[in-house]
């Protein structure tokens, strides 16, 4: 199934966009699983690495039945060496068989020929001697656009070949997301020495939306997707109006300072096209109630879950 | 020392400013490697990852003596899982053993709160339970910049603290790079309804001069690089006029289709400012001579590398 249609399938089913982010921090981690790799492994990447992993099968067995998506972020894995990717992909997996959908946020991006083992590590399969070996086999990846479509067309190939999706940066939640992506530029297509303008990012999801239109499925999305940060929520809107097929990964919401008046208009009329991720949010969610413990982060997480799912099937009329 | 000052004593000290891409390509790993380690390990993961590691072992040294820096691509590592994470790192530090500097060409990006754990871990160091830990501790960092200048900062900061360097792309060797990097936009700064323009590449050219300018060395160029396509001979020579302190990474040149002439402009007069890569040139170089077999690659990389170290020491009148 393409994937944008199983994506949609997914969120309906568990009647839920919110997308669970994996953002493991290590001084967030419980004393009692603390102790425990500790005594295993002391101070080391290795503790570092199942500490983290421990963490992460907390938050998904707490949410794994009420939400569809989650998000692993390669830097907080990476980190921690060899064991810390180890954690990744034992994620992964770990969210795969509890039947989550898994995004692998990479910010991938490369020239053409080195865009492709990229793509088939990622999303397809890889050859080895003549022999086919899926490697990290996630759902979807993030992509960074800066070096323009031959660096994003690899990607979309392996999306088509296997069902996969990615999501394209496109407007994103940081601050400085102005710098590059809020440049003023003479509107593409419009007569020479036109007044009409557009911004960069316009831009760049125009570009997205052509190299995704092949992958448009029954539901009206492409699996070719966008990046747009919670935090900008007039750009939110004025993506949203312009490309109909382009399905939202929304960062932002939460911990960034988002909240569910900015994310909207992420979403068309029937409340599809955008899925609205919360990590330290959730992660972290025992923080900010007085009635929990660090060790309660699972309880926490789940209920900060449910809350944004109510919040947003609320505002959605679900 | 100021990562930029070593640099160029390193590359005088050599006298060669040829950079080696390490990109190894399993199938152009010498029958003799190939059945070593399909003996040991089948076709696997750990068999490819010990196949390239071998490969890369047989450039570095080939080439340890004749030239400074080498350049690894993430991306032809991670493809074969946890194994190729492990050779990258092998590989890394053997280069190190041999008195290189090692660039890891990551194109790192992200927004700042997690562009951190990524500077750390790449150029840093990473805590630990509270201990300090040296992780990939690579010299240097590509980083790509679609997101500004709060997703770069966190990468200067620990360039600044541990005397590394990174290389932001700024006008990429791919044909796509023009869909965004030369959009033409009015010039920073010029009067309201001034017809100056400029393009995007120069935008981000600016931002990462703005970003290294505390970091100048004695030698009179920052730590904060640029990625600078050797396919773009006229970019390059705009770039290399506006940003003297700018030191230029140049990949392109070789089986992208740069020579000599298309990177000229990347030096100053004195013949510093810039390095030139060549990856599969010089890794497949027993490809372009019948003399060669896959066996002799050594012989035909250290050939090739002495080849482009004269044409580059001719051109700049070393």
């Amino acid at each position: 199934m393409n994937f944008a249609d199983r994506l949609i399938s997914e969120i309906q089913r568990k009647q839920n966009p919110t997308c669970v982010g994996l953002d493991p921090r290590l001084d967030k981690v419980p004393p009692s699983i603390q102790r425990v790799v500790l005594q295993k492994h002391g101070k080391t990447f290795k503790a570092a690495a199942e500490a983290i992993y421990a963490l992460n099968c907390g938050i998904i067995d707490a949410v794994a039945d009420v939400t569809a998506v989650v998000k692993i972020q390669w830097a907080f894995y990476t980190i921690f060496g060899l064991d810390g990717v180890e954690a990744f992909i034992k994620t992964s997996n770990y969210a795969k068989k509890k039947g989550l959908i898994v995004i692998g946020d990479t910010k991938s991006n490369d020239i053409g020929s080195t865009a492709t083992p990229y793509a088939q590590a990622y999303l397809g399969e890889v050859d080895v001697f003549g022999t086919k070996h899926k490697d990290y086999d996630l759902d979807a990846l993030t992509i960074s656009p800066y070096l323009g479509s031959d660096s994003i067309v690899p990607f979309a190939k392996e999306c088509e070949t296997y069902h996969r999706g990615i999501f394209v940066l496109v407007k994103t939640s940081n601050p400085s997301s102005k710098d590059i992506q809020d440049i003023e530029i003479p509107l593409e297509g419009a007569e020479h020495g036109s007044a009409r303008t557009e911004k960069i990012y316009q831009r760049v999801g125009r570009l997205v939306v052509e190299i995704g239109k092949t992958m448009v499925g029954e539901r009206g999305y492409s699996s070719v997707g966008a990046v747009v940060g919670a935090t900008h929520p007039e750009e939110m809107k004025i993506l949203r109006d312009l490309f109909p097929t382009l399905f939202f990964l929304v960062p932002g919401y939460g911990a960034q300072g988002a909240g569910i008046d900015d994310i909207r208009h992420a979403f068309d009329a029937h409340g599809n096209g955008a899925i609205i991720n919360s990590s330290r949010g959730i992660m972290q969610a025992y923080e900010s109630d007085p009635k929990y413990t660090p060790e309660d982060y699972k309880d926490a997480a789940r209920a900060e879950t449910i809350r944004m799912q109510t919040e947003l099937k609320q505002m959605l009329g679900w």
